[in-house]
Parts: C-alpha cells; sequence; structure tokens
C-alpha cells in the first residue's frame, strides 16, 4: 500500500494528570520529523470537541508554548469523559460514528491520537475498527494517561508516578506535622487519595514508608476487604508505639460486603459510576468512636493530579516517549494499537515503549496483585516497593512568575470549519 | 545591672508551619554569637516537655542540621496546646508556674524564646511576668508563628506567607484541571483551606487570581458573613460565563446567624473550640441542590501548613531573621516583648523587625479589614493584593533523596534531667 500523507489529529479524554500534555508535546514534536504528516491539530474537550469539529491548528503555537507543556499538568486540548456507547445507546453511537468520520475526512485526518484511560482506549479502539469498516484510511494508536495506573499490558501508566510522588511527599510532610503534635493522647490523620477500582495511587505512597516509624503506617486500597477490627487494632497498636498514626485510604476502599465505605448512590458520574467522597470521614469517625482518639483527615482531590509544580521527571519523560512512540507507529502505517511502556530494568531504571492491541486493553482493569501487600493487608510489601520506587525520580523545574508556577496556555488558533453545526 | 549570663531555652507551641524550624534555627544561629549565652537548650514539645524537664542540647546538633532546619517544615522540638489556664484551672496553673520556674532554675535559664500564635504569646507574657514577681532573672521574648496570620500589631506572621504560595499554586492547578474538565454541563469545585476565626489563609489566594477570569472566582472568609442567595448566584454566573467555578473556602466562615458552616459542636480541640470539618462539603451539597451542578471538593488540611516543598523564601528568611531579632533583643536585656516585622515598601519589598509588648499581643485576634474585600464580599481587592503578593516571593531549594524531599531530623541529644519527675 501507498504511504499514507494526510493530516494529524490529538485528542485528550477522561481526568487529567500532570503529564498528559507532556504527551501532546512528543506528538508534536515527533510529528514535525514526518513527512507523511501534514498538518499538527488538536481537538478540543476529546471527542466532544470533534464531534463539534473544534480543532485547532498546533503548527501555530509558538515552539515555547510546546516544550512548556511538558511542565504543564491538566488537559491542555480539553478534555471530555463523553463515551460513543453502543450498548445502551446504538442510535447515539452510530450517530456520533458517522459524524466523527465526517470531521475525519472533512480535515483529511489520516492519524488519529487520543490520550487517556481505560475509557478512551475503548474509543480508539472503536473508531479503528470503524476506520477499516468504513474503507476510510487512518492510523489510529492510544496513549496512555491515567493517575489510576490501572490499564493492562503496559508496565505503569504516564501520570501515575507524578501524582504517587506528590502524595509520598505530602504524606510525609502530613506526618512531621501530625509527629510534632503529638503528645500523650495521641493522634491520627487519615489522608483521602483518589482511586476507584484500584489502589495503586493509595499503595504508591509506600515509597515514604522507608523505615517501620515512617507513616504511612497503614493503606488501605479497594483491592483488599477492609477488616475493621484488625484495622483498629492496628492504629491503636501505632499510636501506642509512636503517639500518632497516619493511614492512606484509597477513595474506593471496601468492606467485607463489598460495599464502598464512602459510596454516594444519589450521585452518580457520566458513567454511571457512584460518586465517592469520605471513606476518610467515615473511617475517622470510626476511630474516634471506638478508640476515642482524635482525628483528621485531609482529602487531596484534584490538587494531587494537577500537581505539576511536584511532578516526577521520570513520568515527564515517558509521558513524551509515549506520544512520540504513538505518532512513529501510525506514520509507519501502524493501527490499532495502544502505546505501552515495557520496563527493562530496575536500577538502574530504563524503559522503552512497545505497541500493543487496542482490543486487549479497553475495559479491562489491571489491579495490584495481592502478593504486592504484606500478608496482613495493610502495606505494600518490597515487591511493590521496588516496582514504584523508579518512578517517582526526578524533579521538574516549573518556572515560576510572581512566586506562582508559570504554566503555558496553548493560543488555540481554531481550525476553519467545513461542516454544518452537529444536529 | 550586670550583665545576665546564662543558657538559652528555645520551644515551639502551637500548630506546626512550613517555617516555624527556620526561627528555631534563627535563634540557635545567632545564640552562638553572644557571649552571654552559655548553653543552647530546646524544649521538646513546648510547655509540656519543659514541666517534664524534656530538654535537649542544640549545641549538640550538626551545623548542616541546624542549616536545614530552614527548609524542614513542622515542629523539629516537637509542639503543644497546653495551657496555662489562671482563669478556669487556677491551682494546676500555679502548680505549672512553680515547676517551670524550678526547671528554669534547675537549668540556669536566662534567655527564654516561645515560638507561637496567640495562645503561645499569652504564655509567654505571663512567664515573663512571673518572672519579675519571683525575682528571677530572665529574658523572655516571643517570636510569632501562626499560618492563620491573625496576630497583631506585626505586619504578619511568619508561616503565613508559605501556606498561601502552596495553598495559590494548589488553586492554580486544580483550576487547570476542572478547567480543562468543563463541559457543557458546568462544574464547581471547593477548596477548603484553614482559618478559623480569620479568613487570611483563604484570602491569599487572591493572588491566583490575576485577571478576571482566573481561579479562585470567590473566596469566602469567616470575617463575612456568606449570603447564601447571593453566593449561589456568583457561582451561577461564574459557570455560565466559564463553564466552571473554583471557590475557596475558609474553613471558619459563617451564616448570617453567625454560625459557623461546618461546626461540629460535639467534638471539642484542647482550648474547647469546637474542632471544624466540612465547610466546602456543606456549600457543595448546597450548590448541588440548589443550581444542579456536579460539584468536588478538596481538602487541605494539614497538607498546606507543612508543605515546605512550596514554601516563600521570603517566608523562611523572615522567620529566621525573627528567631535572631528575638535573640538579640533578650541578650541585651529586653524582656516581655515579641517580635514583630515591619514592612520598610512594598516594592522592592523591604521589611524589618522591632518589639512590641508582648501584653497588647496576647489573646488579640488581628482579622482582615473589611476595605480590603470587594463591597460584595467575595474577593479581597487591590489593597488584599498589594499586601500579599511580596510575602510568596521566592523558592526554597528543598534537596531531594530518592525522589522525595530530605528533611532534617534532630539527634535531640537530651539534657540530664536535675528534677524529681512531675507530679
Amino acid at each position: 500500500m501507498p504511504e499514507l500523507v494526510g493530516n494529524l489529529l490529538v485528542a485528550q479524554s477522561g481526568g487529567p494528570t500532570a503529564v498528559i500534555n507532556a504527551s501532546v508535546a512528543g506528538v508534536v514534536l515527533e510529528a514535525g520529523k514526518h513527512e507523511c504528516i501534514e498538518e499538527i491539530y488538536g481537538g478540543l474537550n476529546g471527542i466532544l470537541g470533534i464531534l463539534n469539529e473544534d480543532l485547532i491548528d498546533l503548527n501555530d503555537e509558538k515552539a515555547k508554548t510546546i516544550e512548556g507543556l511538558k511542565y504543564t499538568p491538566a488537559a491542555a486540548l480539553g478534555t471530555c469523559r463523553y463515551k460513543i456507547d453502543f450498548t445502551k445507546k446504538p442510535e447515539n453511537a452510530a450517530r456520533d460514528m458517522d459524524r466523527l468520520f465526517e470531521v475525519f475526512q472533512a480535515h483529511n485526518i489520516r492519524f488519529f491520537f487520543y490520550i487517556g484511560g481505560n475509557d478512551s482506549q475503548d474509543t480508539a479502539n472503536k473508531i479503528h475498527h470503524e476506520a477499516i469498516k468504513r474503507g476510510y484510511e487512518m492510523c489510529v494508536i492510544g496513549v496512555p494517561k491515567t493517575i489510576d495506573n490501572d490499564l493492562p499490558h503496559t508496565d505503569h501508566c504516564p501520570g501515575f508516578g507524578s501524582v504517587v510522588k506528590y502524595n509520598a511527599a505530602t504524606v510525609m510532610e502530613i506526618a512531621l506535622d501530625v509527629g510534632a503534635m503529638a503528645t500523650d493522647d495521641g493522634a491520627c490523620c487519615l489522608v483521602e487519595v483518589m482511586g476507584r477500582g484500584a489502589g495503586w495511587i493509595a499503595a504508591g505512597t509506600v515509597v515514604a514508608h522507608r523505615t517501620e516509624d515512617d507513616a504511612p503506617h497503614i493503606i488501605l486500597v479497594p483491592e483488599i476487604a477492609l477488616e475493621e477490627e484488625a484495622f483498629l487494632e492496628r492504629v491503636r497498636a501505632t499510636v501506642e508505639r509512636l503517639k500518632y498514626c497516619v493511614v492512606v485510604v484509597g477513595e474506593g476502599v471496601k468492606n467485607k460486603q463489598g460495599e464502598e465505605i464512602a459510596a454516594d448512590k444519589s450521585n452518580l458520574d457520566a458513567f454511571g459510576h457512584p460518586v465517592l467522597s469520605g471513606a476518610a470521614d467515615n473511617l475517622g469517625k470510626l476511630i474516634t468512636k471506638k478508640l476515642g482518639l482524635k482525628t483528621r483527615t485531609v482529602k487531596l482531590g484534584y490538587a494531587q493530579r494537577a500537581a505539576g509544580h511536584y511532578a516526577s521527571s521520570v513520568d515527564v519523560q515517558e509521558a513524551a516517549s509515549c506520544g512520540a512512540a504513538a505518532v512513529r507507529a501510525a506514520a509507519s502505517g501502524q493501527s490499532g494499537f495502544m502505546v505501552k511502556i515495557v520496563r527493562e530494568s530496575d536500577s538502574p531504571y530504563r524503559s522503552s515503549t512497545e505497541l500493543h492491541p487496542l482490543g486487549e486493553i479497553a475495559n479491562v482493569e489491571h489491579l495490584i496483585p495481592r502478593d504486592w501487600f504484606t500478608e496482613d493487608g495493610f502495606l505494600p510489601n518490597e515487591k511493590f516497593k521496588d516496582y514504584i520506587k523508579p518512578l517517582i525520580e526526578g524533579e521538574v523545574k516549573v518556572p515560576t512568575e510572581n512566586g506562582l508556577p508559570k504554566y503555558v496556555v496553548l493560543e488555540r488558533s481554531p481550525v476553519e470549519k467545513k461542516l454544518a453545526p452537529r444536529s
């Protein structure tokens, strides 16, 4: 087949991370090296913006801005949680697909990159198959992104190392604070972190636990059902020994009945999952009630995934590499794959990228292996520590202005629309 | 009177900050320059440790450790919220005072420095007067410390600039995240920050609001009663305009009846104040109910006051200067004063230190002037901005090890006890 020539479209999807923009930078910088790629477009707000033909010309951005994307958190192109759902809404999904391919065709998009997590890789996979079905020549490559680190087949996901680095530093600082305040009454601080189905983010904070006395003293993850009695005993014993206890709580932690400790069933997100809040608050109340201990909670929420000021430079580099690898793959005619990270060695740490079929990625949730946790289920063990350590290495130099981080904002020069507005 | 010669004792009290250890470094480094000061002791856990004769020898610490205190958050000597309360518990208070002076005398303490906020300055004042009453020659100087910035007479308090710098950077990052996710349904994120009586911390995040569209879009402080209708309308209008809204909520925000929106009257702290939690959660629920908007909350809690990794270098320098100024004052025979910061000029920013009588500091709460806020009460105005801007300037270089901040820990070489244990 003759080499495919045409325009590139990259879009971001799902929850932002500290390094998802680094992947865009990787795509743009690599794209410049390939003659088969003509225009470099960005789609605003993921699939949603593409449906609306909201494309911007990334070639119009200053080189400095593209470089600045490497340290700018959140999604510079905007993102969405919109899903093309052939199961629940087949008619809408079919209409959306028609519209997407009208947009692709109108702008001669031949290289499409979707940066996102499980749901987004599913979308990329559907678009890949649809392109084949329609006989529309286009190379579709997924770029992994998720703080949750729950994509299968890749050693880890861009975004994960940075959230762990920030959270672990935060837990370390909180522990200094709580420890300094700890007098005879004792104190317990619960830090709630993200992670609904998988506990990678919570477990990752174990990097701060370098000696037995270091926080976090307990880490609760959704994969391991909470044994209330054993948990309370562990808190009690820790406070007896150190006069304080720091617990990291993954937001999706469940009880023995499999119910989320913080699920709010009256509040559903766009995918129909219940919004979680308050796992740490609920456990804090339990500790106060059963042990008579003063508790405080911290809920890092969006702060943790947006903390560009304390991102991991390993993570930033890998995110950019994944973007670049995606472009190389597409430019060589490959489609229907996600870029994955392969760990070459732990020490010194080295990784490379490979491709993996999208069909084996989409909607599969990668959980923490049970044997990466201690038997009692309260702390990740050495296997986990060996895995996580290299991923938080290196600091990113974020320029500052008037004492605050100076992040870049895209000019967003619009690509002229060629279609009637979406009906 | 002949020059006083003897030993120095420094202790830390109340909630830790990112720079309270810098004040200890300032004390220790300055003390080395004065011949009248013989031993340099630290009291563990504030007054509580002194009552227990838990003193450590700060001369035994490595010079590098003392230098490292400048970037190490939380209270390296430990702290307490113990109060010598002559009103509620006169007998205990009298017994405590006797014991304190036994300890001072046993260790020939002639220079006493207490680093803390309102309650701690009150304690320092009581000790100063007690020394006079007892004819015990000792110079007592208070060193200001509080993230709350609510001490009177000083331009601002060490600890305040750093919490604002970290919170403002965090709000800026959260806003990038929420803004990137904002599609047509709109979204509102509420960030709860510390500040029970005074709203300085919440108000400080206005440094991130450089254009009309920048977050925070609304800042709620305890000083200004929340007008529910006007607040909801402001959120609605902001979401209509930008598709998202970021609200910074001071934990102590009150309704028109003067009731704290988050007060938990069943949970009191050591001083009998109700523990606050959930102002942002409560307002989030209100917004969802009245405006049908999706809301998310972030509760930074202890993370904000312990965030040494993003401290203000102006703040660190001033905290150290206050410690040094306290030693100079005491060494020259002065007692019964707190060091205060005097602003010499805004641009370029310059400050100096002076002394202020402790009696005029203790238990007085300095609130934000009403005319430093816009008329509608939803954002601080230019007067506030001019005040806050210089205080967040400069980044502190924290060394790292394996990807995490490398903070120092004191050796805590104990001073031999000379008294029987406290009864």
